[in-house]
């Protein structure tokens, strides 16, 4: 028996002007705008603002957020909420501007500080309406039931796992793709391959998740070249947008893995890009899992579009890690931790912080402090 | 641009078992279960009873639905909602009952008749939280937006679209599918395969509500004789139930087609099961849709496991259509109306009425009376 849920979605060219709409549908009269610098710049938040405006609601733009948000930056976003008599947020941007949104909701109905809140299941009160645009294909965020907040004295994520965190409509707007810059296209790309891959070998992988995450593999696989390519491709952002999504719904579910586990951990030491973390984890974390999941690997591969006919599991799954390192260098990821600034002295403290992330549960082996440090001396 | 809604989902063995809970976790105290004579017999009803008195609530019985349910059944089910003070439903059983649920929580919230909604997005008011159990697989209805209501006066069949109709929570347990007759399992399974079709060549198709349509095809075509063949047979059952799932969440988003729309005539006329006129109807509107949409076709073909990779997309198509015949006649499907009583006398009045039902927009070839006419001729 298994649960499964989402928000109700809109996909497509131009429903960013349905922001104010689909505020309104839900009661609302006074929204707060969690965005960020860089999607204000290119004026994505002043077109939510408008489409507010149009539907007759007032809006507060609250855009102090930054990647990997912490803790004081949601307590801010709280108090901007409950000064301004908001009844409403709508969060337009990337994974940390949808994270800060649902946790400044969080705060605002339920008090207290983010970290009560750690785990899974432990918000008592509804929390108000919320609407999610992501400007980045992508985190996910805007359709899951995770907030991924940094706690800079612990210097970790948290992960906030709830049902309430689900928001109510989740807009989703290929259109808003096309100011990424292509460094930003293939991190949070490769950060959708990475929810495909981790959520369709999760250990709470459904049949029901497993279809998204098998969309969101094919799509990704096939598009996140071309996307990255060129920001005038259409049918490229459009796709990518969806298979975002069919991750999102997927990893929402089944939840991730040891990738995840050990980029929140770096994620809360480090000023990284999560994408970026995943790309260069996401081939050695699958050779470790091979052994866990074979047949599952060997489908990767398969949906991947590698042939795979005349290959054993173990062979194919092979395939699959030599198609994402090809992938990640052929869209000029990253491909070690040390290029990226990561220091090797903080391999113990990681692995130890790594073990109780609560995406380490369903990684589909078994894994211990020292595998985790093995791991990660692997992609220095 | 494209909108997709769905309840929260609970899929497996045992769910029967949180239908208290559900109604809990929505704030519920006093549930009015919704059912009929048959769910009664086999003792669904009864555990649902339980279920909600180990989560600490009261309940009442409503078991006045009936085959293709009429308008005063469900004002009769508003009346006991009302006066017996309950503060949610739900509903167990085939599509008469959840749909019978539904437009009682409708009035109970809205007043007026049935009628007054009939159409799309016409509902004003929130409903009461609803949890839906369907004991076929089925009619879908536990995950769609729409409820479907003999009018005697007009003797045709109400189509209520609304995303209000969406239930809260739908548990969908493949073991209550174990007391249905061959007959029942039969018809059943045949719509959800008219619902995977009609709503896959809906002209409201979108990406995301293909992946469920395909999704229910492929297993429908695999699972729905080997369901009928034996009750015992759990992973039939289970992936039947899988496959309704899947066809309610394609067609409540993508709508249906001819299939439908002549359908609900019918039925407003005859006392006959819906999916049994279905069955009769679908490979000739099969035939007649096959120049609207030849690719999609040849792809039905794919997914029902014909080997299509030297054939035409018609050629295809064709063989999509021989399969559906095949099927029918193999699990003892009825074959021609006149069969189960259709009387040719009716063929003016149906074709008539058929054009203004609410499927029959979506269909992908334009139809007209005399078109609607010759179809019901061939199938009589």
């Amino acid at each position: 028996m298994y649960k499964f849920v989402m928000p109700e979605v809109i996909f497509g060219s131009g429903s960013i002007r349905q922001a104010g709409e689909s505020c309104a549908r839900l009661g609302a009269k006074r929204i707060l705008i969690v965005t960020d610098e860089g999607v204000m710049n290119a004026g994505w938040a002043e077109l939510v603002e408008q489409s507010c405006r149009a539907s007759g609601l007032s809006s507060i733009l609250f855009s102090g957020v930054s990647v990997n948000p912490k803790e004081d930056e949601a307590e801010a976003c709280a108090r901007a909420y409950i000064e301004n008599e908001c009844d409403a947020l709508i969060g337009v941007g990337g994974g940390s501007v949808i994270d800060i949104a649902k946790s400044a909701a969080l705060l605002a109905t339920n008090g207290g500080h983010v970290r009560d809140y750690e785990g899974v299941d432990r918000i008592t009160y509804p929390l108000p309406p919320l609407v999610m645009l992501p400007t980045t294909a992508g985190s996910g965020s805007e359709v899951s039931q995770f907030s991924v907040i940094v706690d800079v004295n612990r210097k970790k994520k948290m992960t906030i796992v709830s049902k309430s965190l689900v928001p109510d409509i989740a807009l989703v707007d290929p259109d808003v793709l096309s100011t990424k810059s292509p460094h930003l296209t293939a991190s949070t790309g490769l950060d959708v391959l990475a929810h495909a891959i981790e959520s369709f070998v999760s250990v709470a992988a459904t049949p029901l998740t497993d279809v998204h995450a098998k969309n969101a593999l094919t799509l990704s696989a096939r598009y996140l070249r071309p996307s990255v390519a060129s920001r005038y491709n259409k049918e490229a952002k459009e796709q990518m947008a969806m298979a975002s999504l069919h991750a999102g719904l997927a990893f929402s579910n089944a939840i991730l893995g040891a990738v995840h586990a050990m980029s929140h951990t770096i994620g809360g030491r480090y000023p990284l890009l999560h994408g970026d973390i995943n790309a260069v984890l996401l081939p050695h974390v699958m050779e470790f899992n091979l052994i866990a999941a074979p047949q599952k690997f060997k489908e990767i591969a398969f949906l991947m579009g590698e042939d795979v006919r005349a290959l054993s599991d173990t062979e194919a799954g092979e395939k699959a890690i030599q198609f994402v390192r090809k992938l990640a260098s052929d869209i000029g990821a990253p491909l070690t931790l040390s290029e990226m600034g990561f220091k090797e002295e903080s391999i113990p403290i990681v692995s130890e912080t790594s073990l109780s992330d609560a995406c380490m549960i369903t990684n589909p082996r078994d894994i211990t402090a020292e595998e985790v440090a093995a791991l990660l001396r692997q992609a220095l």
